[in-house]
């Protein structure tokens, strides 16, 4: 096992930065070459960077960039303006433009280049540190050599590194042995297969790929003690918002009287969101479900949907683990001190 | 509306048996030219033609090609084993052989060349009776513009035309009308996105493509009035086996309140099946998921899980409906009427 090599999908360098391409992946490990802020938010919106925690990092990042280019003033409210833009489920994000659009107006003789950066820097490492904290609270949920199933990718690709539920699973088969993962593929981007088979694989951790259609099935066969998932956005009531398909896996789980959980930093929970409505859910190009590998695979002329995200209801949840430690229903209160410790801890 | 148009996949010709090649749709109408019967057995065992009903039919043909070239004898017995050995799940396959197999004994001086072409004929053409029968029993269960969704491909290209689920939803639109049917893609091997599609586009019905993940999303969105599938196999107390992901739509269905209903011919009935653990799964190649059109999605020496079929225990089934109606909870007594009904009809 290698669960400390972690893979480091995002580079800064003094030349720009380097975010490991993860369209490519697993076929390639091409890494794209950011030298200018538009370049790094085009490869948000083009998913060649995604996952909540990454995205706030990358961005993050972009905007040190453009502050460098441009200084402060209006072409840098710009930039964080088409910043804002790029996924509009993730809250990571709007999280990080608040944090940064604070510190320049806190230190406003500062340099902003170097401010932003030294930020995006410490943004970063704090992710990092939040997974493996998150990882450890989560594994002491677990049952020793357990079989659990995931969704999407929440590991090192989609973080700072270690990851969110990923982080579990890692510290899971550190702490207390893992029998198995199951990785649900996760249509239509296939981060399952193609992200999170090749992290585990990556680390020796015993990995089988399944269709989004099979979960339920392997659940009824006694094939997974726990889901883990990640989050995208968590309201104030402990709904999240996830990768299409989360919320089928919750009402199965359910329905098995399988343990569900949900493995995020305080920086997706929204206290400002109230209802699952609230959220909101974007919705991907066509093509992603269209074709594939340049193949069409749905008629011309048929209509297709394409959520990127649902969102499952707090009461299909068994517990919230975030950096401060496991939550269980009614997830209100502790996440309004789960956000407040975060902010105590970060100022 | 073109719903008299019905595609017609499986063709007699004297050269041989045509097959629509449901591999190259919906990029392309190929068809498959079997001068053999072995070419026959390849085709159903590699998936140019799939579905239980048409499985059968094919096989009927197949087998009077192999009365053709060997007469009767331990060479048309091998041909019998061979097409039994092509798919195990589906059952309709062994009711055809069971079929042919009482009517050589039954005239034992009849040409058996013949005798199986002309049973072929009829088998086809019952098949598409039957169609249209459980497709007019079914539409009588549904509210007036409705919202479906279906799983797989159970139509035209999965019988001997009209088809069993997507037959109800053909009788749907000219009885009841119709708002919409979401047809799920059905990985690995798409039928959902490539032939349900295709079917329904083709007879001008409103269709919808989504992921297999999204379907209980959109249940949970009131986008779904009914779910509607085929089965490969039918058990004794109305458990059934069928695509992959089969389970997890009722499931949820059930967790949404909305009605289950499984369409099928009282061929697809196995008596013999005491419980869903009897039923066989048929464990398809890694290559359907480890790689699509050629390219390789999965990672390298990652494992994958290919049970092309599951079962979906009775109490989670609004109604089975055959070509002599529909039947609801306890299933047992009625599927043996069913099939008492059916084996007269046949006398």
């Amino acid at each position: 096992m290698m669960t400390n090599t972690s893979l480091r999908p995002i580079r800064w360098t003094p030349e720009g930065l380097q975010i490991l391409d993860q369209r490519a992946l697993p076929l390639a490990q091409t890494w794209l070459h950011c030298e200018t802020w538009p370049q790094v938010a085009d490869a948000i919106t083009q998913m060649a960077v995604r996952g909540a925690p990454a995205i706030g990092i990358v961005a993050a990042y972009g905007l040190a960039m453009a502050a460098r280019q441009h200084g402060r003033g209006s072409a840098l409210s710009a930039a964080f303006e088409r910043f804002a833009q790029t996924r509009p489920t993730a809250v990571n994000l709007f999280w990080v433009l608040d944090r940064l659009r604070a510190l320049l107006a806190a230190q406003p003789e500062a340099a902003p280049y170097e401010l932003l950066l030294e930020e995006a820097h410490r943004i970063q490492e704090e992710d990092l540190q939040m997974c493996r904290a998150m990882g450890d609270h989560g594994a002491t949920l677990l049952k020793p050599d357990a079989k659990l199933l995931t969704h999407c990718n929440t590991g090192s690709l989609a973080t700072g590194g270690y990851g969110t539920a990923l982080g579990v699973i890692r510290s899971a088969a550190r702490m207390g042995g893992l029998r198995q993962v199951l990785a649900c593929e996760t249509r239509p981007y296939l981060q399952g297969a193609r992200l999170t088979a090749w992290e585990l694989a990556h680390d020796g951790l015993p990995v089988r790929v399944i269709t989004d259609s099979m979960a339920g099935w392997f659940m009824a066969q006694g094939e997974v003690d726990a889901v883990l998932v990640g989050a995208d956005r968590i309201g104030a009531h402990g709904d999240v918002a996830n990768k299409i398909g989360t919320y089928a896996l919750a009402v199965l789980a359910r329905a098995h009287g399988i343990p569900f959980y949900v493995v995020a930093p305080t920086s997706t929970v929204d206290l400002e969101i109230l209802s699952p409505e609230a959220i909101p859910i974007e919705q991907r190009p066509a093509q992603e479900l269209t074709h594939f590998a340049g193949v069409r695979i749905v008629p011309e002329g048929v209509g297709v949907e394409n959520p990127a995200f649902d969102v499952t209801p707090a009461r299909l949840i068994t517990a919230i683990i975030t950096e401060h430690g496991a939550l269980s229903a009614p997830f209100s209160e502790g996440l309004i001190q789960h956000v407040a410790r975060a902010k105590n801890a970060g100022a």
